[in-house]
């Protein structure tokens, strides 16, 4: 299709695809995100199709990835072929920019970019792609938290004894059980001298948006088995705190004996997995720091900290030149209002782009719809917002013309 | 031998088997506990000879239960035996109370002696056997702590969720973290109101004891693998902490993914096991009310209790008739002062017989040695011990002669 590819080697990674369509008139450059690996297809068992042949059924295609993210990354190159059946030149200048580690974190992103500026530079970046809402009204994302996920690993004897040593020998769930309460209190603050220092308040704008966006609470809560949120937040406020709070969060603890009835053992071991997600403008570097002093003010120094990751969080204005093209494409597009989400509660390395070179990013225009599966057995998409997809990207493409 | 045997049913539990061998010229009666129930054999491949067939090599018998508990109790049915064979009559009556539930707690066994007080009732106990230490010393064990074993259960979303829902969504783990901190705090302290009510200081006589008897502190921290005890104990001071100190012990502890790497995830469910170790003169049912009261002022009526067992200590004076005269005959016996424990760190159902009963209970002339490997393959006794045990059986009983 007339798009240079290159294959660019990561060191101890997978390559990097690169595409680029580079047009005589144009004068701004538009960039995709996206990525070719996928999360495993187990279950296998639990699959209505094999996971990599891309069934059609009732409208729907069925494959491991076909929402995240290949769809989205297809949509995209079908548009510009779309575009050049009818079309002789384009009016932007086209860059693909497509990873093969997001399902584990892209470990080596922000190293890739630093040392390709000039290869990635562009005037926006659309990312993955987001979908459509149950009211078929297509999501843009324009903000994402950063996380810091650390392991800590507490040793005790050097191996389980009886546990009527427990006077004299220390215990290494006790460790970790008051090293976490250092970290966390029941108020849900975090501890951690400076965690808050540099959050930003939302804007009213942010605001705003949270209270345009629709948000059916009652299914939430039915979906999580919950009578009501942590702490009681509700409506707008539940929306802010889960989009705009930091969190300090235990994704795993081991320590024992954990099997059935009792068994009077001091463990030798235990060990704490914690994510900690960042907002706006928390950074993981920084944090981690200040985490590191604080607990060896506090006699941890005894405890192990493992670092499995960091991501800044990212956030692109919605007064943005490139978000507002990208609003009036979508509502074109998909004859309604656009979704709008200041920010989302997850993460994703928006930093590597918005951060480190200064260039707008959002999500929107992808494929998904909220019975995608993503990241489970029957991930699927439905061919009606794959066409849209495809319409998206051309649309947006066309926007460029003066 | 003449040993009247009955085989008493348990309800819901494994029958107890009770000897009764009856002198007409005794007044007193010597009753001895011992159990039949063993650990399970596994792993069986770390077994020498097959754990059910008591082999026999370079003078010592390996099989499961050898020492604990079948050793002794056959050791003593051999002085019976012997005795007889050279007596007409026996100087003191004697009573044989087998249980076969001690491996899992002896869940049936207070309930049983409440209803079988009469059949019970004796001048004093001799509880399963100990050994000899590493100096060929009898050890004599006249007490134990009780215990207080719990479960908690903390429950958040219906099923695992994305930790991203971390600010609305409530961590089951995190629940227990705090919950355990308001247990225990560093300082190891136990901050349950009214824990410590109970504490009997010990006596001059048991510090006198713990001073006499031998321990070799640094042989021990190696084998722990410990630069020092905790809190930096040492010596006496070391040895009152463990005997004569409550604890609040966290034998297991398990929440969400623990595997290698990173995952994102709010575990739906967290459940810790810990077991609370008893003093003289703690009892179990008064602490958990207090433990429940206080979880319950503390705002932890949302996680489950279990209760998985308690008992109480207990602890026989070391100037009680029936242990002077066991120490002279241990001493008679093994030619040496044996090694006096005012109480062990560990628990046993003394209670039953002492706090119940009001019978003295003592643990003394059994099979074991520092090699026993009791509860862990290759369980085995030395033949000398065991023709130890019996001649101090005899010897025993011969004491009541007047």
């Amino acid at each position: 299709m007339g798009i240079g590819v290159k294959v660019v080697p990561v060191k101890d990674g997978n390559p990097v695809v690169f595409g680029e369509f580079k047009s005589r008139e144009a004068r701004q450059t538009l960039g995709f995100y996206n990525h070719y690996d996928v999360q495993p297809p187990e279950p296998l068992d639990l699959w209505d199709f094999p996971p990599f042949e891309a069934r059609v059924k009732d409208g729907k295609i069925f494959a491991r990835g076909v929402d995240d993210n290949k769809g989205s990354l297809v949509a995209r190159i079908e548009a510009v072929k779309a575009l050049k059946a009818v079309y002789d030149g384009f009016p932007v200048n086209l860059k693909f920019f497509v990873e093969g580690e997001e399902e584990i974190g892209s470990p080596h992103l922000e190293y890739f970019v630093k040392e390709n500026m000039d290869l990635l530079k562009a005037d926006g970046y659309v990312w993955e792609g987001d979908g459509v809402d149950e009211q078929n009204r297509p999501n843009v994302s324009l903000g994402v938290k950063g996380i810091l996920y650390l392991e800590f690993r507490a040793k005790g004897p050097k191996r389980d004894v009886h546990s009527s040593l427990a006077p004299i020998v220390p215990n290494p769930a006790w460790r970790l059980v008051w090293l976490l309460s250092s970290l966390k209190g029941a108020d849900e603050k975090i501890r951690i001298p400076g965690w808050y220092d540099e959050v930003v308040t939302p804007t009213e704008k942010d605001i705003q948006l949270l209270k345009q966006a629709p948000f059916d609470e009652k299914a939430d809560k039915e979906e999580l088995g919950l009578t009501e949120y942590l702490g009681g937040v509700t409506g707008v406020e539940g929306q802010r705190v889960l989009r705009f709070s930091p969190t300090c969060n235990i994704t795993g603890f081991e320590a024992g004996y954990t099997g059935p009835g009792s068994k009077t053992v001091l463990p030798s071991e235990a060990m704490v997995k914690v994510d900690f997600r960042l907002v706006e403008a928390q950074k993981p570097d920084v944090l981690f720091r200040r985490l590191k002093e604080y607990l060896y003010s506090q006699g941890f120094s005894d405890v192990a900290v493992i670092y499995h990751g960091g991501y800044e969080p990212a956030k692109t204005s919605p007064d943005d030149p490139f978000v507002i093209r990208i609003l009036e494409t979508a509502e074109r597009v998909y004859g309604c209002k656009p979704v709008i989400w200041p920010t989302i509660a997850g993460t994703s390395p928006f930093y590597v782009i918005k951060n480190r070179m200064g260039i707008p990013v959002a999500s929107v225009g992808g494929v998904g719809y909220p019975g995608s599966k993503v990241h489970a057995p029957n991930e699927n998409v439905r061919i009606k917002d794959y066409v849209n997809s495809i319409k998206f990207t051309a649309s947006l493409i066309l926007s460029y013309r003066t």
